[in-house]
């Protein structure tokens, strides 16, 4: 039995990492931490948890918590994780960050876009990129496991077959995203107040949003060169849900039979990942709830663009979900364990 | 492995049937029937099934089904399993009519509620009304279940107590009544368009009611005399859920904690109730996806009043849910198999 | 033309009034009252009113307003209008508050259920409460005018002929309400979020909500004794729309077409209250944006019962629009100017 | 007074037609056709128009309607319009087109985007594309007026100045677009349901939408060369609104500030166009129930791309209410007559 600890466990995606947590037949949470809610019954914040968790939540005592743990799960703001990291926590457990600390190998790059100084750069090496269907094999090796942000997630796998093979052109790249408002996560602002979200769709970050620089560092891997491209996100008036539109222009001549046996090439064999017909367009309401991404595509001869998509619920596959398939590949175990979510419509 | 076919697997309530079932170790689908969609793929009707579901719609051959499978539920229109109920198909499988036909006793009041004859009035003595906490021992024996409503489901869960103990008076009841959408069904109508549903409530079926007859036969029983009581149902732009607030006069004087043992004696060892601490009022968001039903209630010493509420999910509880529940029974295995389904939220 | 300051501009309901004014011929807002925006520019906090409303945010000097303006709106919490209410300032400038500090005249009750001390309890007896249909001769003389709140305006007009003629009884009331979260202001509270009021419902203040001794009250006038009853509001997902569902049992044999007549004989004339025809329920979407209410109801011949109904625009008729048409009325102006506002739909 | 007739009432933009002609004080609706509704209360259709307006629908027969009409707008399906126009219809009333049968000038273009056989191609030349800030003096004098499209008013209008100064390249321009669920219609199908829209965002018509041709016509004269570009749409869960986001790369070394006074030249007097400050993105919320555009534009250095956004209601901008806006123009009354529409929000 995996004993597990979660800092940030009042958040959204501590929230769903719980309820994931609760169908994982081999882990355990021993720590739910909040600094909001120390001392209060857990499922008090979140009644959904009612009869179901009784533990009372808990500060955020990490030096105590890794003695208890064998994982730690961070779901905490940026630069929270990165400042108490140390040899110490990582020697105890293994540390699951769904904070963007340990995403970006270029502690720059990190620091510019996150304008924050970065308090553990040392780490960043060892720290294995989670996403799973690319990094496998490093992911089950970690001790430092950055889980990565719900556009990026869904971005990359969209995109990566058609990169990696040479279809499009890196140069052209444009991702238009359209996010659930989970994924502004449960603090109190005016702005995601339901009368201001409700009944209306918006731009925002545009040009300067923080999963920029992941996504292009993800899509260089891909490409062999680096990639720089725009990334648009939108609020949209749903709690969950990611869908990325994105557009690049062919490289190649290719049919769109061609292009899926591309996408089937690489992911025939991926539970999680379901590549639609082409020309079927994915939909968020078909993945809610569960951890798939459902990537589809339409080539455009008259523009001789390939139009990429992907639908998947920011808070499972784009949070928690992939931190628990991660976390069964960290500790041996069948990596869809605690994961047979079926999509949940309507 | 119990074999089960589906007669309406493309309504909500079918394709939530599907949803639970696929988490069911000991069931397996072996027909999945939907006249609208014969031959189709299922997963190509519910995308959210695709790779899971790899079976074709076929039709409502129900004595070929009775012969393939060992349960079969019937998620169909009124009037469609008691005209095709016989005693060849009761000798072959168990059924689970999630319908209206088998629930009410006096085929006089079905007929007139309904307004249709009822075909086989013969196995109506025979059926029992699969409100599991109430009438769990004639459940395990029957080879024909009516699933309750859903509305009837969360009302009379949120009044028995209360009526039982003569707590309140059967004569002052009235149930106001709130559901999410998906309880009108998948059928294309203007008036379940999403435009015509957001940002609008209203009531509907007022004093007209079909489950109105089915609330009132089991909370008789409940009274030990015949109850008639207001029912009124609102639409609530939202896919699922539903919440009653049930209001009646108070027959003994008693304190909120005398009603919340009361409460408690029934529900103490219910898993699926949920009673809520005195003054906490249910909401259909802390149940979602689940098959739990949160009750809860607040005395009203200005009125002496007994105001009542439950929130439930109307696709799990009031009908897919429940249905498996009620399989659970029939076929002897731990009634909450394939329903350890933890609430989500958001 | 009536120079008009609104303290509390930057709240939804205070949102609404300026959006109104822009509408009404004979008025000009010259001060924009808001103690959170204090120097911003107002269309910077309602991007609606850009290139609309070139004016500032001001602090709360009603002093200097009361010299500046012919009407005050106090679009405030509960005490503030009561707190800074002097003889000076009445003398200088009608005043109309949207706030429930003048609604009730038993400062005992007030103070009870509000939970403060009413700071200016000797103008209580000269504001009047501008239910326009009701109190309509009255409004045309005070310059204290208590705007009602959102549900009793709804409830007092759907349930008032019934009650005054006597087809009732009046110990039997219960209202039901359900709400749009405009209701609940502008407030940055996680309980207001839009994931958390997305796909919910929820009742809330139950026995308990200030609104319901000022629907007693004015129940009382209509009833000629005092009327003790049950309100129930729930919180819906929608931004705007207030429906209420009220019970009561007749004391008098009439039919469906009597109960039309008593209605039709009320508000016939009334353009802002619409009676639908018996057995047609109201419906939110079809009042959005307007100062209609829609009145309509049902007989229960099984119960006895009569069921009212009313549905209306919150911050319409519930708030801005009639302090608009309160606002005519005082100045002598035609009552609808500025209100001839056909409903949005969808 | 002039007298309008509606073909096609009772769909959404007809209504909303019928909503901004109530509150038009020169204009007065002589007949409300619908062939779903021959004969029924228009009131009792949308009952938002209950005791507004007391006519009956009244079936097709546009011959007749000429005779009575001194203008006919037709919010019909595809090829209706053309259907039936007639050197003696337009020699009795005026024709304004909600349709897209006389916006494209190529017939062929037409025929092979629409599917269909243009049935009066001969007075495709003197009809006039209604999008007024661009064609205004054209508009002034035309009896057959092409009534653009919803996504074609609100990507025009956004990206224009930027063409036609020369500031982007034209080949490399792509419009991720969304819209809200009214622009579907009010057809009966289970794919515009409030469950299926509801909490899901998806693509649709990715490289074939209709709208592609009309928006790279327009985009053309902008340009002064053919422009070919991707367009896709997203249904949003919302009843209004479109945003549209646009990307192309720079052609010319400029600022912000230079791309702000671009746009600021084409649009300063425009009334219903508002150029948003660099930087700010339009949001839906901001101009619903509006004739508003709101545009504005974020440069990218680091891909040295502008993205150009805008934000419109698209049952008024983006059809109800320029089809009002272009009747104005065509009647020689002040453009804004009955369009001082403040949007509505929340």
């Amino acid at each position: 039995m995996i004993k597990a600890g979660i800092i940030g466990s009042t958040g959204y995606a501590g929230a769903e990492l719980v309820r994931l947590l609760m169908g994982h037949k081999e882990t355990e949470i021993v720590w739910y931490g909040s600094r909001s809610y120390i001392d209060k019954k857990y499922a008090d914040v979140y009644r959904n948890m009612f009869e179901i968790v009784e533990d009372v939540c808990r500060d955020d005592n990490v030096a105590e918590l890794a003695k208890e743990a064998d994982v730690i799960f961070t779901a905490t703001p940026q630069g929270f994780c990165a400042g108490l990291m140390s040899e110490e926590i990582l020697s105890q457990a293994k540390v699951i960050d769904l904070s963007a600390d340990f995403r970006i190998k270029d502690v720059a790059v990190y620091e510019k876009w996150y304008g924050m100084e970065h308090k553990s750069p040392q780490f960043i090496p060892e720290a294995v990129y989670g996403l799973c269907e690319i990094n496998r094999e490093q992911i089950r090796g970690t001790r430092l496991l950055a889980n990565p942000g719900c556009y990026p997630t869904c971005s990359t796998l969209s995109i990566y077959p058609a990169l990696k093979e040479g279809l499009i052109d890196a140069n052209t790249l444009i991702i238009d995203a359209k996010s659930g408002t989970s994924g502004a996560g449960r603090g109190a602002k005016v702005d995601n107040l339901y009368c201001e979200v409700n009944e209306n769709i918006k731009a925002y970050g545009v040009a300067s949003h923080r999963h920029t620089p992941e996504i292009e560092e993800q899509l260089s891997y891909a490409a062999g060169e680096t990639v720089t491209l725009n990334f648009t996100p939108h609020l949209v008036p749903m709690n969950r849900g990611i869908l990325i539109t994105a557009y690049a222009s062919l490289k190649k001549n290719v049919s769109a039979a061609d292009v899926k046996a591309v996408y089937d090439s690489y992911y025939k064999k991926e539970k999680f990942v379901r590549v639609l017909d082409a020309g079927v367009c994915p939909q968020t309401r078909w993945v809610e709830g569960s951890n798939y991404v459902d990537v589809g595509f339409v080539m455009d001869a008259r523009t001789n663009r390939l139009i990429m998509m992907g639908a998947m619920d920011n808070l499972v596959k784009g949070a928690a979900g992939q931190a628990v398939q991660n976390m069964n590949l960290m500790f041996g175990l069948p990596e869809d364990m605690g994961l047979d979510l079926v999509p949940v419509f309507p």
